[in-house]
């Protein structure tokens, strides 16, 4: 089955590829105002799976879900001084609506920190309401100057968890169980992702926060992405909007507030950490369509064999789609390819006459022959093979591909295919400059083993180093 | 229980009682911009609900969800004329981003015909990729300048179908699908409403459609409140975007399409359509929380007996919540009441020791003493009772409200107090315009035994008028 290559591969040109696949898999295209996006169905599918896995995460922390206006009058903004520095190169400003000019120009939110605070201070009242855990799905908009599907678009549908509490202490511990039982279980267990997580530097950090906790994964190219971030904002934004409320001996306090959000950039993620040079390769786990049953022809033999399957793998949970459309079968294989379904059980006269059919994994391409009455359940068991396999081999490369180092040198060095692991107390922030002046920079700050400190002045912290989109 | 009553009394002042309940049952506030609103959790979950039931209703008839930019530009709304005059008031315009003036402004999506008008027309070749069914789950923006939560707010949550077809004959009945299996089927099975079903006339139809349905309910106050609305567009959207396919002979021919939307406003429908003096009565087919097992002490004789119903309620699917708060008993289930929660059961310490419990009914009132083992199924098997007998409590209420009328002036008299149903050919567009000049609306036409015309211009259409929001 020798097809012309639908993709620029990988080796060659990697921006190249993932342009390639985003269009032909049909995932995304540029939308008329320079920056945006349309998402298609299947990319939205995707992402539709996202959200759940994530929203049922996020909601076992106990958060409860809400919805904030899209616009920020300009003078909210501007009530946390660092917060605006951070954003307002980025911002789109509403002057006109219902006709008129406005009397106060409105702001499109790059991010609610300063919405959810105006309204939170006002339902804080005593610390019976704390810790008051919310967020929302929502879009937003930072205007981008250059903008590449998915990973960094002018708008982008995200959700942002807001929340105050009566301690530090909770607050922190809060913003790691985010940190970790939302986002780093999901990109690890859902999307099959090795993920580095540590906290940022001073310069990396969010604009307004005293901690940015983060994800970050490695692409194929092995640049970084980074996935989801967690705030601690300390009492920064409390002081700002007046968050107080009365503790249990009847004292005002100012409540510490967290922040955390995660967007459609990790569609982007996804495609970039396990695609390949025939397309997505998607875990299965995640997958809106598992296994994809293909009748090569749509005959009185072949139909009753594939309804038979897709009602077996129907009843076994399985999310399944029958492919039985009149088009050329290269044509469609090579789109299930490129859309990366996980298993594909081919059914077709011939196999048929020797009582068998094709199951075929995406992330390897092994093709078996399989009896008839056993194909749905074959299909179905190599799922969890599949997932484990795109973990493993994206866990392998990861590894292979970051080095431990001992000199700014040998980091930039590294830098070039991978990441480099080096003391934070050899880079520093004279060091960072450095680096950035190569586009190369400190994704986090880890512990030795790989952890997220507790002290970010502790004296042995390893910084993780690397290019990134 | 003699509490004092938290609502102003609906019959005292409808407007301020259905402001109590959006503010006492903390379903939401007035965002800082003003016609904005801020969703509160509760409220949120109530949408959340909504979105699922209609979401895959909407999948059932093959659609399929996508995301289209927040951001048109000004110039591409242009395109279709009727469309620009219908909502060019109501737009909020960003002029500035990025730092800078923009080359051209932008316009924040009132709805989005336009932009999928531009990419389902490159999307679109063959009469082989038709039906084209696209909908999407996005915020929208629309000036107001009398906003009132959830019925009428400058940006609102909605959904909003797009759809391309071969034939006029495909989209119509495409559009009547949407109209009767999504949102008639949505409002009545789930929402337990009564609804009017016809089409709008012209002066009341979409801008740029060629006829709309329109599923009218009414609220406790006698007037009109549109839930949902089709629209079939002709090919005025396919001509002004040069949506053409090439037909099974080779022709080119213009698509013929459709939208259909429902909103954040079907929230307001529920309040004021089933809401009483203490509060929100939600049906349980809807209900976020369905039973809340009211614990009268958190002690130890309570605790054992709330989680065994709680469990068993759990078990069979109910959607249940445990409420054990410290907070007075009085305070809580005035709460409960507030929010409509279809069925409480009340444990205490003095049924038990007479090994019974409290299962109260929301929507009549009725409390009855149960065995404990019996508990759970009996506040179960209330749930089906609840959901019918709000059903017919707002059937009964709007079909006594409803006059069969002869003139313009008995159907303005009965629109004080409910609907008129009277012949379209009496009314026509000149008595329309009496009947607006009083504020009263010709809320559809239907055919004489309520079902929606094929022919807008037949003989014998029933307009049915009333006041609406």
């Amino acid at each position: 089955m020798a097809r012309a290559p639908v993709l620029t591969p990988q080796a060659d040109d990697f921006p190249q590829w993932y342009q390639d696949v985003v269009a032909k898999a049909e995932l995304a295209e540029n939308g008329s105002v320079r920056g945006t996006m349309v998402i298609r169905p299947y990319a939205y599918s995707i992402w539709e799976r996202m959200q759940g896995e994530v929203d049922a995460r996020i909601k076992a922390t106990g958060a409860e879900n809400v919805y904030f206006p899209l616009f920020i009058p300009e003078s909210h903004l501007q009530r946390e001084a660092q917060h605006v520095e951070g954003f307002s190169p980025e911002l789109a400003v509403v002057t006109h609506a219902g006709g008129k000019e406005l009397a106060e120009p409105i702001v499109v939110r790059p991010t609610s920190e300063t919405v959810f605070g105006e309204f939170m201070a006002k339902w804080i009242q005593s610390y019976r309401d704390l810790p008051l855990l919310l967020n929302q799905w929502a879009n937003v908009v930072r205007w981008e100057l250059r903008p590449r599907i998915f990973l960094r678009t002018s708008e982008f549908l995200w959700q942002e968890g807001h929340t105050a509490h009566a301690s530090q202490a909770d607050a922190a511990a809060y913003a790691r169980r985010i940190h970790f039982d939302v986002y780093l279980a999901f990109l690890r267990d859902v999307l099959a992702l090795p993920v580095l997580v540590g906290i940022k530097t001073d310069t990396e950090r969010f604009a307004g926060a005293i901690n940015t906790m983060t994800c970050e994964v490695m692409m194929r190219d092995g640049k970084a992405l980074q996935m989801a971030t967690s705030h601690e904002l300390g009492q920064n934004f409390a002081r700002a909007f007046e968050m107080e409320f009365s503790d249990a001996e009847g004292e005002r306090r100012l409540a510490w507030t967290t922040s955390w959000g995660s967007s459609t950039r990790m569609v982007g993620g996804l495609i970039m950490a396990h695609g390949d040079d025939s397309g997505l390769r998607v875990p299965p786990v995640l997958a809106p369509i598992q296994v994809v049953v293909v009748a090569v022809k749509d005959d009185d033999e072949t139909r009753p064999v594939v309804e038979a399957v897709e009602r077996e793998l129907r009843d076994a949970g399985v999310r399944v789609r029958v492919d039985a459309r009149p088009a050329g079968l290269g044509r469609r294989l090579t789109e299930w390819e490129l859309k990366g379904v996980p298993v594909r059980v081919e059914i077709g006269p011939r196999d048929l006459a020797e009582g068998v059919v094709s199951v075929v994994r995406r992330d390897t391409g092994e093709k078996a022959a399989v009896p008839v009455a056993a194909a749905a359940a074959a299909a179905r068991d190599l799922l969890a093979v599949v997932q484990e396999s795109l973990a493993e081999e994206a866990r392998t490369r990861a590894a292979s591909l970051t080095r431990e180092v001992t000199t700014i040198e040998e980091a930039l060095e590294a830098a070039e295919t991978g990441f480099a692991r080096l003391p934070w107390k050899t880079v520093g922030p004279e060091g960072e400059k450095r680096l950035n002046q190569k586009a190369v920079s400190v994704r986090c700050l880890q512990t030795p083993d790989g952890g997220v400190p507790d002290d970010a002045d502790a004296d042995d912290l390893v910084a993780v180093v690397g290019r990134s989109y």
